[in-house]
């Protein structure tokens, strides 16, 4: 995969900073771009004590022309909906899958404007799209820390995952039965049934304990349990 | 759909409870519950002045046990990979989609640990399950904010969003035409050609032409271009 540049315009705030690199550290991005950052800023990120080698790394530029000469597909991220831009503007679950085949052959950069005004207009010019986080419009713009965090996962998203650690087999079906033959006989002596058991009575604990959903090593515990429980019954 | 109860169990930086509060408001989530919360960092939270709706309406739980007690599904998460533990985890991408199908009919609830620790073990023995944030293994843990805003993102994803805004109508094979002939025009007249151009230069010009995909707009104003340049290359 080609690199992701994540280029960040104007940065106010060291702890966005910061949280930006972490974001990308996290999800295995490292090439960090910054834009006339406030100098103070990112001095003081660069400093932090958990700083990642990302911020270290990072390289700063004077102009937004200059950060992403070497990038083939520029995208600009905005939180708010479609407004009357010259920009097509596409959601997040369908920018990054674009974003994420075009890696496979060429390096791309995602753009993230200040804290306070996003990307400008100027900004926005440089980019070929708009990449729309869905959130609610009503509410405004998103942490840049968390923007940062959101796209990048869309884009090593894994549609097809599956569990990373497989359910435990399940409980046989002998298991089962056995399991509820001694769980009848625990009941009929507790006297929760009386008398001999009738044939509904036993479907409806046969199928309670098929609800289970039981693994076999479960199933054991419960059998063990019950013997215990039956043998203080009777004793 | 059915509330998702956004659960911090002792988290201890007001930022970080802040960041999570506002993940949720934008993502349209509302209620945030906090199981024995460092006192200070709460309130700190809640009288920032970007306080959200979210904070001031939190409910601050004793135990993990009351704060999740009508939940139908309880979710802790975590960025560590399988490690031997006692539960199944799912990857976010999984999980994520499991939490959006339960939500339709029952409450749920979500659970982030504290920064530095995560989720206990007896946390843990709350979960049904356990998610997986999809975060490189060797790189440790992901900032609190950040996971509620990812996992709340996949919550909401939806797989077929297409573009928010249609691409504006393509130039027809007349524009194209149009333009192929006025740029081969103004080629002549600059002394790019010399000489009757040739078949082959024509079909080149019309093929780069072609691959401009230009909007039925932007033609208009290429043809408005040109024939200017036309005008200034005979005057």
């Amino acid at each position: 995969m080609n690199p992701l540049r994540v280029v960040l315009v104007s940065p106010r705030n060291p702890l966005n900073i910061g949280a930006a690199a972490r974001a990308m550290s996290n999800f295995g991005f490292s090439e960090l771009r910054l834009v006339n950052p406030y100098e103070v800023a990112f001095r003081e990120a660069r400093s932090a004590v958990k700083s990642q080698h990302v911020l270290r790394d990072a390289q700063e530029f004077a102009t937004l022309a200059e950060a992403v000469a070497d990038c083939a597909l520029v995208v600009g991220t905005t939180s708010r909906g479609p407004r009357a831009l010259e920009h097509p503007i596409r959601r997040l679950e369908l920018g990054g899958k674009i974003i994420a085949r075009k890696l496979a052959t060429q390096p791309v950069a995602l753009l993230f404007g200040s804290e306070k005004f996003g990307l400008s207009n100027e900004d926005m010019s440089h980019c070929h799209w708009l990449l729309r986080i869905p959130t609610r419009e009503e509410h405004g713009s998103m942490n840049l820390g968390q923007s940062v965090a959101v796209c990048l996962y869309e884009i090593i998203r894994q549609p097809k995952a599956v569990e990373s650690k497989p359910l435990k087999p399940g409980a046989s079906a002998e298991d089962l039965e056995r399991l509820t033959e001694r769980l009848e006989e625990v009941l009929g002596h507790a006297g929760y049934v009386h008398g001999p058991m009738e044939g509904s009575t036993r479907m409806k604990i046969r199928r309670l304990v098929r609800r289970m959903d039981l693994s076999a090593h479960d199933a054991e515990v419960w059998l063990g349990m019950l013997r215990q429980i039956r043998w203080k019954l009777l004793s």
